[in-house]
């Protein structure tokens, strides 16, 4: 440009022009203009108004005038260019994630990070939570997701687990009289991994003595509170809706719904005469979301939506519609099966209008109401009911307290195995385990479970209940939990606590779509780090130390 | 007493007296008769003014004159009494170590714990340093110390390792441009455990780009000078002392010293004269101490500190003494060897006044300062010059680069492979690596390695030097640090850092003698969690599943 070179400076705080002068020197802007990209140099020289200003950038009023530079790094050509849109696929990125991370839009999310987290140690702080460290090498308890281990050198033949929360000490130290603990822990669970997943995770793990349900509900909704504030700047200033489990999976087909829009579940079962159509009939469950002003759908899009619920994750055999034309009609893929007074009356139970599209799943209750949960939040993603910077949380409370597992055939905690069930459910313990329910609750934000808790069992004998439903013989809840049930004997204290996932928190903050884009150093589905390129074989010698041999690879 | 029941109720903050009426409330009265120590109640009254007040404790000048009592746990007589001077040995404190945190004594360590990390996180945040987590499940580095592994189901035959630090992880941070980083950072090592060591253990991590040496100095003594502000009220307005290794070593015989008091250590070897004395006569090094006003130390005495450093752990062969009398004489256990005036020019280069006691050691350089330096802080201890309560900080600067590992005949790092060396030092690579001095730097107060750090390499030709010196072939180092290699071309700024002990920063501060004092669950010398029993053996069918099996126990 003339006689002059410009150069833009990059720093962790933005961008600089820097401006070289032919005139002024001409020896230091030939040497400017032999600068490559992602070099690193220092200079020295005047700030000054810049005549045509950069509004996008927040110092783009200002230029600085070089005087003197020094390279202080020369760089190689980048593989990818280092942009908020970049030509990188996800595998290179993710071996030079050091590059990655120059780019501003997943720099600014390690930023959100560290601000949150600063932000939740501050209000926690404030209302006497004590941060304490619990630790990594622990001891592997079977229920639950699987543990990793590490074989132990100094006591041959045993391992450590890493903990997969630290639930068992958190309640230690409420046995303790701790009475508020928080940690902002990692946490380890060796499962197969999808996007919001990792091997590697991080809670913010809180527990409180002497508290009721609501106690904690309304500490940790004050939590939230305070960060959409700070971070967002949205007043959340209505009490959050509490929903029980129930409720989110009749209206919503989920326990955690997206609250953002409407398009409730509607339950047709009762209005749907039986011998009209068999697919009906031998249907437990017939569901429908009504669709506003969707009728005008065309069959192209009718089959389109058909496909997308037949996909085997969602698993729809097949999909009924019936449009409410603006002149009071009905058009329905069941035409032939019932008068159109019927299908106005199903109409009516999912308070259509004129111009809105009725969208029906029919099945076995639990997977239809999923599926229907999966079309309604497609629905509302085209419709564009659901933008990232507008957020709707809840609370699902009194989850059951058991599932029964079919494959080994006993109950398992939904929670996990320390929650206490709601008192005037103690009684079916005994009669009827499967409609327990627990003081159990969840936070869900939008849809995402953004964390969940529980008022714990602190009563040896109750704990010892719950194990027994659980399928425990008396001597393996010794030796598993012996220590946590012998604590509950010297004088411990009402508890209960909560964890919410900070990745997902900072996720659902930065509006992302994947976990792994606010983790500085994320696994792959694989579970590896392919910038270190671990896990990766170790020394023989070091195995030999450990007392443990590979087996052949088969 | 009397027609009243008094109860201590105690919770976190501390110790209440409750007042149960015989009068008011008979009933009420003999309930409370029979709680028992450790139980968990809950009671309403009315909050009275104490008509004698216990001024020892917080809440003493009231009492609670208690109207309804709900027992919501009773408790088992503990194992050991919940005092400050407890009578529980160590070994049951640790089994149940969530009754020992009960204990005001344990639990003030946690609090300042928790109180000091977020005095670090604050200060750090003001600087603009960004906390950003590292991943805990990386590739192992032979290089430093033994790895924990963790055997990776998804990747058979292949390893994670636990980390020994963020190192390489902080290092490509700077690469990446996040310029200010921090970590209160889990680190794991796989060593012979002792008082002051844990298999896991707490870092305050640090690292900053665009800096040379002094501006990491700056920046962490004001953090150190923060928190003794903050947490000790002590105001240390003087800049931390900066000593080079050598001249701790010369003075002290530590790269640790103790600079609360004086006592340095004098070398003799030039004003002793040959001929005389064979033990002299042989050492490479013969130095003293100068213990003020210790002349009159018995024959008991000095046997005594004799056997002290004829001790293993400190080695020395014998102990000469020269008593310094206060008539002006010199009596010494090497009297026949030596004339008073020869006596006399030790005492004047030890700088002893009459009434002084001169402690010499003789032998090999380093392991005779190393000796000295023990019977100094001994000295120091015995009289009483030592306090708990008095801090002194120094930088202690310029540590070697390399140290000669005699049994693998090759140069380790001292402090690690990526610290760069002094500038003015690095020709010396090529003809002299034992002599380069590196860009290194500790804290140390009181004695005690509370952290350090060095500027590190940032350019990839030096790094392989470096590597070189240390017997990495090119393709050794490619292989275990070749991402960081690689990370340098692309642009990597001059960066340095530093680590702080957390658990030895709380242990300094509280005055506490062991580590462990200060963590909430320790492991034991054998590494073992003795409360969870951990670690133990697992499941033959998870062995399986992670591809190893277990050698047979010779």
């Amino acid at each position: 440009m003339g006689g002059m070179t410009f150069v833009d400076i990059r720093d962790r705080y933005g961008i600089t022009q820097l401006v070289f002068n032919q005139e002024t020197d001409a020896a230091l802007c030939e040497r400017a203009n032999h600068l490559g990209r992602e070099w690193v140099i220092q200079v020295e020289g005047v700030v000054a108004e810049r005549s045509n200003p950069n509004k996008n950038i927040p110092t783009g009023a200002i230029e600085l005038l070089v005087e003197t530079l020094t390279v202080l790094n020369a760089s190689e050509v980048p593989p990818f260019t280092i942009e908020d849109e970049t030509d990188g696929g996800d595998e290179l990125r993710m071996k030079y994630r050091y590059l990655d991370l120059r780019r501003n839009a997943v720099r600014k999310n390690m930023e959100l990070r560290h601000r949150l987290v600063m932000l939740v140690r501050q209000y926690l702080d404030q209302q006497q939570f004590l941060e304490v460290e619990t630790p990594i090498l622990i001891g592997s308890t079977p229920e639950g997701a699987r543990d990793f281990v590490v074989p132990s050198r100094m006591n041959p033949g045993e391992f450590y687990a890493l903990p997969q929360s630290p639930q068992l000490f958190k309640q230690l130290l409420m046995v303790a009289g701790f009475d508020r603990y928080f940690q902002i822990a990692k946490c380890f669970r060796d499962e197969d991994l999808r996007a919001d997943r990792q091997p590697e995770f991080t809670q913010i793990d809180c527990e409180m003595s002497f508290v009721e349900q609501n106690d904690v509900l309304e500490i940790f909704e004050g939590l939230v509170k305070y960060v959409f504030k700070t971070i967002k700047g949205l007043d959340m200033t209505e009490a959050f809706p509490r929903m029980t489990w129930a409720e989110a999976m009749r209206l919503y087909g989920s326990d955690k719904p997206d609250i953002r829009f409407g398009m409730l579940l509607n339950e047709l079962k009762s209005c749907t005469e039986e011998g009209l159509f068999t697919v009906f009939d031998s249907s437990e469950y017939i569901g429908a979301i009504c669709v506003p002003a969707a009728a005008t759908y065309t069959r192209k899009q009718l089959d389109e939506l058909t496909e997308f619920v037949k996909r085997p994750q969602i698993g729809a055999k097949g999909m009924v519609y019936v449009k409410c034309e603006a002149d009071g009609s009905f058009k329905s893929s069941v035409d032939k099966f019932y008068t159109g007074q019927q299908l106005a009356s199903w109409a009516e139970v999912c308070q259509a209008k004129p111009g809105d599209l009725l969208l029906i799943l029919s099945g076995e209750t639990h997977k239809t109401r999923k599926a229907l949960c999966e079309l309604r939040l497609e629905m509302g993603h085209r419709l564009g009911l659901r933008p990232k910077d507008q957020f709707a949380a809840l609370w699902v409370v009194d989850f059951p307290m058991f599932e029964w597992d079919e494959t080994v055939e006993r109950f398992f905690a939904m929670h996990h195995p320390f929650t206490s069930p709601k008192p005037e459910d103690i009684a079916l313990l005994d009669v009827d385990p499967g409609k327990v329910r627990a003081n159990a609750y969840d936070m869900v934000i939008n849809g995402v479970e953004l964390g969940g808790g529980s008022i714990r069992i602190f009563d040896r004998k109750l704990q010892a209940k719950a194990f027994e439903v659980m399928g425990f013989t008396a001597e393996k809840a010794e030796a598993q939990f012996g220590f946590l049930m012998s604590a509950f004997q010297y004088g411990a204290p009402p508890h209960g606590g909560l964890a919410f996932g900070l990745d997902r928190f900072v996720s659902l903050l930065a509006g992302l779509d994947s976990i792994r884009d606010c983790i500085a150093f994320p696994k792959n589905n694989s579970g590896r780090d392919v910038m270190c390129d671990a896990p990766s074989t170790i020394d023989p010698a070091q195995l030999d130390e450990l007392n443990i041999t590979l087996k052949p690879i088969k």
